[in-house]
């Protein structure tokens, strides 16, 4: 894309159904990172090392988010003259990797967050995991790293999940996070395509992200910290893309905020709120508007994102009927920038602000920190806004089967 | 700094003596990441484990960039409950770490480059180690990773350096790369500052940058690909900095260029050439114009950079004579954009543009791809232009003590 600093194009925007695959440019294919003839990933050709011992998970009352993993992990080793190797489950346990590996030091790494639920029959699901397989190829190419078959990475993620299925909690909104990571592994010094990568699937055990009801986060919106830029990788699910995000959140912390609400240009147009992306719902007219800014570039193409999207839509278009939502729906990827906001709450427009991601599906915004001013943010009865709280329902109902929908996958029909 | 997407100011800025430390705003301190009374590195606890056997460093003539390493590494871990641990030096070898550790999957890294040398009378010596001390505190504090005692850490090193002498190639041109680098190794998921983290040091013996003479190189300026921006973190030496310049590198590559030039902004101005700082010189009525980008936020605070200024101002001076370059000489930190040098191509004050780095030390240039053309840039005798000669000269002199300067500094004093 053209790196022009000026992003009033964004505001025009158009409402294309999108899809990640459909609005990221994949950069153009580049020849000799791998030999013609390199080995793609084959799911039968698996090895499966069983653990000696399974340990038991832990009281679902105890899990702290990431801190706890399943019995078993799926490794696969790539090298540019061979291609794939044959993957390999077997037991969760350390890396070895030469202390001049390329990921110690330039940070070619890439990660999916994924979710396996027990479904009201006690089947175990996944969520659209071919928006992950897709993703993680996007971002694989971006830095040089291999790329690979996604559907034979989503019947070994299968696999992995139906041996430790004893790990997915089955008290209601708990799950089995699922982390596919890869990382560049060659032992040498020099910023190159790496000639040795990994691919490996580690799964952790999580509790439902609102314990005690919901709890609605402030943001603060400093135009001094730019998570993202036009021709950077700020639309690639990218190691590179966090680390330096975290001091930014501390110091919004210190302040009394729980996140940052990342903006971009002279404009201050809203991009994404911590590490999720961002919706805006406006009054208009009889009814609403559900904002959230475009994928252009700088913006991560979230499968919650594309899921709320794809069910405003639906509810506008009449064929389903989310509860608590007004049925003149306006659906709008566009810009929307600071001034906007606070013309909105000026108004009395301003209906609602939530985050969306795998974690928390809607994380609702109860206030705004920005040039020294708050700006507040209605909430709703017990602390969520109408939109997000129907939204998280529909998206809960379809993970658990309690609502058919080609999104939710049956792991049993996946390993077949 | 402001994130202001006008960058015109950049083209203002002022020719003060610089230091990466005067220029790169250190973010604000937070408290909270390290207990009160945690330990600071201490080199006076250091542990040394020989290795059993020492192996022979292969013949100066194979050696290849960052592909053989020294007999031993310096390790020293860090908990944000108790501090720094007992430095330790020990045999070169894996790390071993959980696949949840944070390096995996955020990017928390960073790294500096450095160089030993054996002087013209065979003693080892160190050039200005005390300016990677300092950014590497400047990267560490930007991405919540620990700081610590560069003092301290500069006497490790010299100890490390001292073990492993014999590795260091006496053959002109030739030295022991040191490679610090400072990782997040927190075994849990989440975009957290990290509890746990693991300062190393390798090294590796190189041959020459220029083993046959120099060899100009032709860089690709593609305004679509942006290496840092406003807000970002161009100017700090973290991991997260380097994968994303391997797809565009890549592509140079295969359209005939070895590097790239990365601009910003609509009016195009120049920043830093592949992995290095650049240099432009230009005609200036009886003498010549010596231009780098501004210290301005997104540029990294290169210590060949630095050197190149201050020994570029002492010859203005008249305190030293840097051979073969005009005595008249301006010395400008300012914005040089696309459209100025096109029109000194044209007009014919374009003298030398140059790459500068601790690899190379200084890169000539001698082709520039842009906007579907080329422009020639002179590269002189020898496929070099006058002041990148006089300052690889000058500075390899002082590197080996031909010349007595206090940026050498003899390994010899740093460990009593």
């Amino acid at each position: 894309m053209a790196p022009s600093l000026d992003v009033a194009a964004r505001a025009a925007s158009s409402h294309t159904v999108d899809g990640p695959a459909g609005q990221v440019a994949a950069p153009e294919s580049v020849a000799g990172e791998q030999a013609a003839g390199a080995r793609d990933i084959a799911a039968a050709d698996l090895v499966v090392t069983h653990v000696e011992q399974r340990k038991s998970p832990p009281p679902a009352s105890a899990l702290v988010f990431g801190h706890t993993f399943a019995d078993h992990m799926l490794a696969i080793e790539w090298t540019s003259a061979e291609g794939w190797q044959a993957p390999q489950i077997k037991p969760y346990g350390p890396l070895v990797l030469d202390p001049s590996s390329v990921i110690f030091h330039y940070a070619p790494s890439l990660f999916e967050g994924m979710k396996a639920y027990k479904d009201v029959e006690g089947k175990v699901r996944l969520f659209r995991p071919d928006m992950n397989m897709k993703r993680m190829n996007t971002s694989a190419e971006r830095i040089a790293l291999p790329t690979f078959s996604g559907k034979e990475l989503i019947k070994l993620i299968a696999k992995l999940v139906e041996l430790d299925a004893a790990w997915i909690p089955s008290e209601p909104g708990h799950s089995l996070y699922i982390r596919p990571a890869l990382i560049g592994t060659q032992a040498a010094l020099g910023v190159h395509p790496t000639t040795d990568a990994l691919l490996f699937v580690i799964s952790s055990p999580v509790g439902p992200y609102y314990k005690t009801g919901f709890k609605p986060v402030a943001l603060e919106a400093d135009p001094a910290r730019v998570r993202a830029w036009p021709g950077g990788t700020g639309n690639f699910k990218l190691g590179s893309n966090y680390a330096p995000g975290i001091r930014p959140q501390m110091e919004a912390a210190k302040r009394g905020y729980q996140q940052n609400l990342w903006l971009f240009g002279d404009e201050h147009w809203l991009t994404e709120v911590g590490t999720m992306n961002l919706f805006v719902v406006l009054k208009k007219g009889e009814g609403i508007e559900i904002v959230t800014p475009p994928l252009d570039g700088m913006i991560l193409p979230g499968v919650t994102r594309d899921s709320i999207l794809a069910l405003a839509r639906d509810h506008a278009a009449g064929s389903i009927a989310l509860e608590g939502v007004p049925q003149q729906v306006t659906v709008s990827e566009r810009g929307i920038n600071m001034g906007e906001i606070q013309q909105a709450e000026k108004d009395g427009s301003l209906c609602e602000i939530f985050g969306a991601g795998t974690a928390a599906v809607v994380s609702p915004v109860d206030r705004i920190g920005y040039m020294g001013k708050d700006i507040h943010i209605p909430v709703g009865e017990g602390g969520v806004g109408a939109v997000a709280k129907a939204m998280l329902q529909r998206i809960q109902d379809i993970q658990l089967g309690r609502v058919e929908h080609p999104w939710s996958v049956l792991v049993e029909d996946l390993v077949k």
